[in-house]
């Protein structure tokens, strides 16, 4: 029998302050839990998403059979992070389109939707607003916070803002911040996005109109970081679409690579916000714990107290193996606990959501370890 | 006393048979020529340019100071590829926009700039076209046929098509053919500019607008896949453009990469033509020898007769220096006379533009020998 998901959502009232000065009024978050909660509330272990993702992380909902939360090949009962055992809470962070406030709704200030006006939020906005979540639910300290990429973000944050709250720490597929080029892919994806001309300076809602244009580019261009050369080279190489011929044509699809991006450009505009895009893929260049502390990493991760486990992917080359190790090396400077697994994958950055025996052993075996720890 | 470059035209009234099918009427190439070709006409040596490039290889205009042909550095008196030695042609390619006949010149069955309909031209049209320039120029055989990038494989396919007429042959950055991901950039920039609500279909010259904003996004991709890594975290890394503070905006310029992207992006915009941009890039993608040979480059470069030198760059992510390997080992299967540098350097596939000392010292060398069989 399936693991059946509920969506439920918590009015928040008090304004939160922004690390940009800003600040942002009343606000819902949507979360889901899998799980039960123990007697004395040390089960309780956050996911954090990433880009493209939401509070429903495992299980599906009740009658809708193809309706699987995204990491749950990874969540769930007898799973790596099984929930006969954990509490488990996704959120879905502000700013999103798929349930929490976000630039779709309503600003307080003028009755209308906040589009290019909805304030630029943080990993660490996140992460707070994600703890008041926590002091609403009762749960004072988390047995692990967990997220991969732009989650495994959040979960090493939470360890860096509340090391007391967090006893472990699943990062994977991540990065202590973005370099050059990363913020040059989100760049070109935020101008693709922004000069199209259905965007109408973020207030498109308004014109009935969606940035289709941008979208579709933006998301083209996210999966090519997304997948590794040889992944492609295999799934696609240099197939034509139709016959064994080319058409020889400049606008057609001719090759298969072509009509694969075609196609996840076209469902992702369908139901993805553009302004969110800007927030998510700004939310990731601001990133850097180690810049307020002159640039060194082992100076900014000094704080952190919770046991940490590492993964990447050998062919990762969005987020590379390296910039795992950086992470790694920073903790053992500061004589912290680092599990670190490099796991040898053909499938690039996606292969944080992928079932590959080896990394979901790693996982199992490190929540065992949490789990031996934490009252039944 | 600078090399002085004039550029020239040669009209063309024959119709020349395309790789499509199709054929085009009349044209015009633009060429340059530099030095003098001797008297048994041995030492000619053709230069083919890549996708941003044109017939202005070497030299300035007279009284333009700043007018550098694109590989000056490499071409010139004295220089690896000397023209106190070697009669040096550039030519710009069918299709082009900087002189020889493209989508914004009048298609004489309509008497309106072929636009869109500009006919999809192949490396190996280009390389025919080529050909008869040299026929009405009188040079049978070249010394050598050199370019680098999508010009390097021009450069290949002169061996292939014309095997008794190319004696060297220098291919620099380049590769067999395009990957999945290779493909991948290029569909993105398409999509870019044929998304454009300028773009019109490819027939914008009538409407008085140019395609921009898919030019500036196409641009911006580029330059990334230009660059490496490690060049690009040298010059820009995570620097904010303005002060030490970030803005928190997600439409304004934070860090310097977004700066130089915009700054490419822009000015490519505003001489590039959108047409002959997907032209070009159709061009990269069609380009497979070993397709007509059941997927063998042992089998396809079998046709060859020339002598190679191949140097690629470690950090060229775009054409990895695996890529010319390929070309080496079907070389040697074919037991061809080949030479091959990999050139350890930072930046990335631009590289091939630079002045490496190592790396134009190989050319020079090269070239050396190839004199040393040349009348003066």
């Amino acid at each position: 029998m399936p693991l059946i998901a509920h969506p439920q959502s918590m009015a928040f009232e008090a304004p939160l302050a922004l690390t940009s000065g800003a600040s942002i009024a009343g606000y819902t978050l949507a979360y889901e839990t899998y799980g039960q909660l123990n007697a004395d509330r040390s089960n309780a272990v956050l996911v954090c998403h990433a880009l493209n993702a939401s509070h429903h992380v495992a299980g599906v909902y009740e009658g809708q059979s193809k309706s699987e939360g995204w990491w749950d090949n990874m969540i769930g009962p007898g799973k790596p992070v099984d929930t006969d055992r954990f509490f488990v809470i996704g959120v879905n962070n502000l700013g999103s389109c798929f349930g929490s406030t976000g630039p779709m709704h309503a600003n307080p200030a003028t009755g209308r939707p906040y589009g290019a006006d909805f304030p630029v939020v943080t990993v660490e906005d996140w992460v707070n607003a994600q703890a008041r979540l926590l002091d609403a639910l009762g749960i004072e300290s988390l047995a692990a916070v967990m997220g991969g990429s732009l989650g495994g973000m959040q979960a090493l944050s939470w360890t860096l803002q509340y090391p007391q709250r967090v006893r472990h720490a699943v990062v994977v597929a991540s990065a202590p911040n973005l370099n050059a080029e990363n913020i040059a892919f989100n760049e070109v994806a935020r101008r693709a996005i922004v000069t199209d001309p259905d965007f109408h300076g973020g207030h498109f809602y308004g014109h009935g109109v969606v940035p289709k244009r941008g979208l579709r580019i933006a998301r083209m261009i996210g999966h090519i970081t997304y997948l590794s050369d040889d992944v492609m080279n295999e799934k696609f190489g240099r197939q034509l679409r139709e016959g064994i011929s080319p058409k020889y044509s400049t606008q057609d699809v001719e090759f298969q690579i072509e009509s694969y991006l075609r196609y996840q450009g076209d469902k992702f505009s369908e139901y993805f916000d553009a302004n969110t895009y800007l927030l998510i893929t700004r939310a990731l260049d601001y990133f850097d714990p180690a810049g307020r502390h002159g640039g060194s990493l082992a100076q900014a991760l000094a704080q952190a107290q919770a046991k940490f486990l590492l993964v990447s992917f050998s062919t990762d080359w969005r987020f590379s193996p390296a910039r795992s190790r950086e992470i790694v090396k920073a903790l053992l400077d500061n004589r912290r606990d680092v599990s670190y697994a490099e796991i040898d994958a053909p499938h690039g950055h996606d292969a944080f959501l992928l079932e590959d025996p080896r990394y979901h052993a790693v996982v199992r075996s490190f929540f065992e370890r949490i789990g031996s720890g934490v009252a039944a």
